[in-house]
C-alpha cells in the first residue's frame, strides 16, 4: 500500500489548509495506491475535500466549469480515497486512491502522465 | 524505476506547455524514482524548467522569493531529474527524480507529505 512508504508524523484539520487567497483552491496530486503511479494533479476547494472525506470518493474543482465534480461520476472511473495527506506547508495534497474503471484519464490512458518532455 | 510504471506514448516540447496565465507558473509533483514516493509539489517557470532540462537537476521557482531554484543548493539534498512526464493537459508536470541527501523536505522529513488528514 503505498501510505506504507509515507512516514506519517502528524495530523492536520481541514482547516488548517491554505487555500489559495485568489481563487480558494489547493492543488490535489492522486497516487494510486497498489502501483504507486501518480495518476493525475487538480484541485479541490473546501466543499470538494469535505465531500472527498465525507464520500471516501475524490472530488475535485473544475476552474473551466466552476463547479465541484465527483470523479468518473459519468465515467465509472471514480477513485476510492484511502489517505489524504499533506505537505509541510498545508498547501498541497495527497490522495491516496483505488482507481476504479478503465483509468484516471479522459484520453483513455491510464495515468494523465503518458507524455514526457523533450 | 518508477518511470516503467507510466506508458508513455508521446513528446512535448516546452513551448506547447500551459504556463499560467496569471503568473507564468506551471505545477510540478516531484516523485522519486525507485520508492514511487511523492515527495514535494512546487512551481516552475519557464526559466526554471529550462535550468532543470539543461542541467539534469530539478530547478524549481519561488513565489516567495520570486526567484529561480536549485532544489538543495545550499543543503546538498539535490534531486537528480530522469524524466519529465506532462500530463494530458500539458498543465502540470512530473519530475521523476533520484533524491540526494537526507531528503526533500526542509522540515527533515523524507517526502514533504508526512502528515494525514483527519
Amino acid at each position: 500500500m503505498a501510505r506504507r512508504t509515507y512516514v506519517i508524523s502528524g495530523k492536520v484539520e481541514i482547516d488548517e489548509l491554505l487555500f489559495r487567497q485568489s481563487d480558494g483552491l489547493i492543488p490535489v496530486v492522486a497516487q494510486e495506491r497498489r502501483s504507486q503511479r501518480v495518476l493525475m494533479v487538480a484541485f479541490a476547494n473546501y466543499d470538494a475535500l469535505e465531500h472527498t472525506l465525507a464520500s471516501g470518493y475524490a472530488h475535485y474543482y473544475s476552474r473551466s466549469r466552476s463547479e465541484i465534480w465527483k470523479k468518473g461520476a459519468g465515467s465509472g472511473n471514480t477513485q476510492r480515497v484511502s489517505a489524504v495527506l499533506v505537505d509541510c506547508d498545508a498547501d498541497a495534497l495527497l490522495y491516496i486512491v483505488d482507481q476504479q474503471g478503465s483509468g484516471a484519464c479522459h484520453t483513455g490512458a491510464y495515468s494523465c502522465f503518458y507524455r514526457q518532455l523533450q
